[in-house]
């Protein structure tokens, strides 16, 4: 194993601490229990929104805490659920009086640790993502999981609460656009978990793995290396399918890089996908390319398609200013 | 070779389709002779800014194509460097009539060519980078290589245009930045260029190429794979040697991935990174950490560390509105 690190055990917190230092006017972190936060005293009376999950999946989520978006994020270790008490102490310090929500992808042991933090805490409500159309059930996880389309929630919801939704509209809006969010990702590579010190699973030099999730659990199927035409089709295939979309229908179309593949493969994968959703006669009214939901070093990348209405749109585009995504401010 | 691509010859120009759809408002492109410009009219009166150089390193130099920085980027085919018909039509098309100023990395196939390009234009003037402080000479470059440090250049550079600097008063900036600018670089693994189709060198399992350049090019040394805390030491010893920097000195730190490495690892690095300044006894005013001038797949990182004045420091802050980078606007 070839990484940048001085310890295993170390590495996250060094990580953290790192990223603080770098981004020193829009986070602090805490190194015990470990969240991130935005600088700063909370917004009285806006409701706190609070993320997390393993950690190498970067920038989700520390990298989305800022205005507009996070109030905190949770990191564990890597692919590990952090616990309920960095959970609750992250509410406690960003609690704004007007209650918590709680976004949570769906994997068995971050809802059994989020749903733990909610006992601890007053008035918080949870949105749990689930938006990844490949596979129904998997290794860690009863029903979908949530991936890529967790950053839209996290981004549309954030809006909103900036601008003062109450906690029932954030969850209510939460959970609108998780149900209008589909994604789905193709490996081309492992990736490697650190303390494992070799790659999660074996995928031979011809073939890729089709819905694959983001700690390397098995999608649909393996095939052989296809054409990128050919493997955005089958990647749109289910995202489009589950998706209601009438003619002319807005969406946001998101390819996410996994973490090893280069950007121009990525853009020239958001031409495939964009091409497909307008022969399915949809309308892409905003984009984004690009690594924001990764799986270490794995090579591949995922596509997520949102289908917007005129609030979403409006909330995707209000000012956001965090480490990871900066518009309008 | 596992690469998301249709087909190599066409992977360029449906990667740089696929990034003008994803960037409507910011770019346009060009498919014959390529280049990417600025969306809409040339801003009469503004110096225009052109770069390229080979494809590879997204998002340099498209990703840098917007209000504030670059008004158009020439791409080679991969590690392959543009031509001077690519060069004369981007600067016909974005020159407002105050002179074009060429971004140059110093390899001799970029010389060369932008050299050409100029003598087909009026009114130009170039800036040479070679900012890498590993290697005096290397494969493809007499003198030191041009690297992440030509990412500054053009920032400060571009917001200096932007406020209406002339020709003459762009170029001696370009310069003063790039004389402040030391890079150094570590490759983990190599990177497969698609056109060849395998891994560009062999680095055995525990061996790492300190002072790589970002087509792979050999570097100082092969060493044993080290701790992050040995490797940053190693970077940003000729870094820190070559800078004149007394105490107290503002410097930005820049740490930058080539692709391959999580911005985990990144962030780590730039932690260590900015101690070995602070040991020094500079102050590090300002940082970026990401992927910006990358090696296609490949992994590692390099540091690059400018030291600022109170111009360039008001130039790196001012507004700029890219597909890569975008803060005040």
């Amino acid at each position: 194993m070839k990484k940048l690190l001085n310890s295993v055990d170390t590495m996250l917190v060094e990580a953290l601490r790192g990223f603080e230092a770098a981004h020193p006017d829009i986070v602090e972190i805490n190194e015990d229990p470990a969240y991130i936060k935005r600088k700063g005293q909370p917004k009285p009376g806006k409701v706190a929104l609070i993320s997390g999950g393993g950690s190498g999946h970067e920038p989700l989520h520390g990298g989305f805490v800022g205005f507009g978006m996070l109030d905190a994020a949770c990191p564990g270790q890597v692919f590990t659920s952090p616990t309920p008490d960095q959970m609750a102490a992250a509410a406690g310090a960003v609690d704004g009086g007007a209650g918590i929500l709680w976004i949570v992808k769906n994997y068995a042991g971050d809802i059994m640790n989020f749903e733990m933090a909610a006992e601890l805490v007053d008035n918080s409500s949870t949105v749990v993502t689930n938006d990844d159309a490949a596979v129904e059930n998997s290794t860690w996880t009863q029903g979908r999981r949530g991936v890529a389309g967790t950053m839209i929630v996290e981004k549309i919801v954030g809006a909103a609460a900036e601008s003062g939704a109450d906690l029932k509209a954030c969850t209510a809006l939460g959970e609108r656009v998780n149900e209008r969010t589909r994604s789905m990702g193709v490996a081309l590579t492992s990736c490697t978990v650190p303390a494992a010190g070799k790659p999660t699973f074996d995928l031979p030099e011809d073939e890729i793995e089709m819905g694959v999730g983001i700690h390397g659990e098995p999608g649909r199927r393996r095939i052989k290396l296809a054409s990128a035409d050919a493997i955005a089709e089958e990647l749109m295939g289910p995202i489009l399918s589950e998706l209601e979309l009438p003619g002319g229908a807005p969406v946001l179309l998101h390819v996410n890089g996994f973490g090893g593949t280069p950007l121009m493969e990525l853009y020239l994968m958001y031409g495939a996908a964009r091409r497909l959703v307008e022969d399915r006669g949809a309308t892409v009214a905003r984009a984004l390319v690009g690594n924001f939901t990764t799986s270490l070093d794995m090579a591949g990348c995922s596509m997520t398609v949102t289908r917007l209405d005129d609030e979403m749109m409006k909330l995707w585009d209000a000012p956001v200013h965090t480490a990871a995504l900066r518009w309008g401010c």
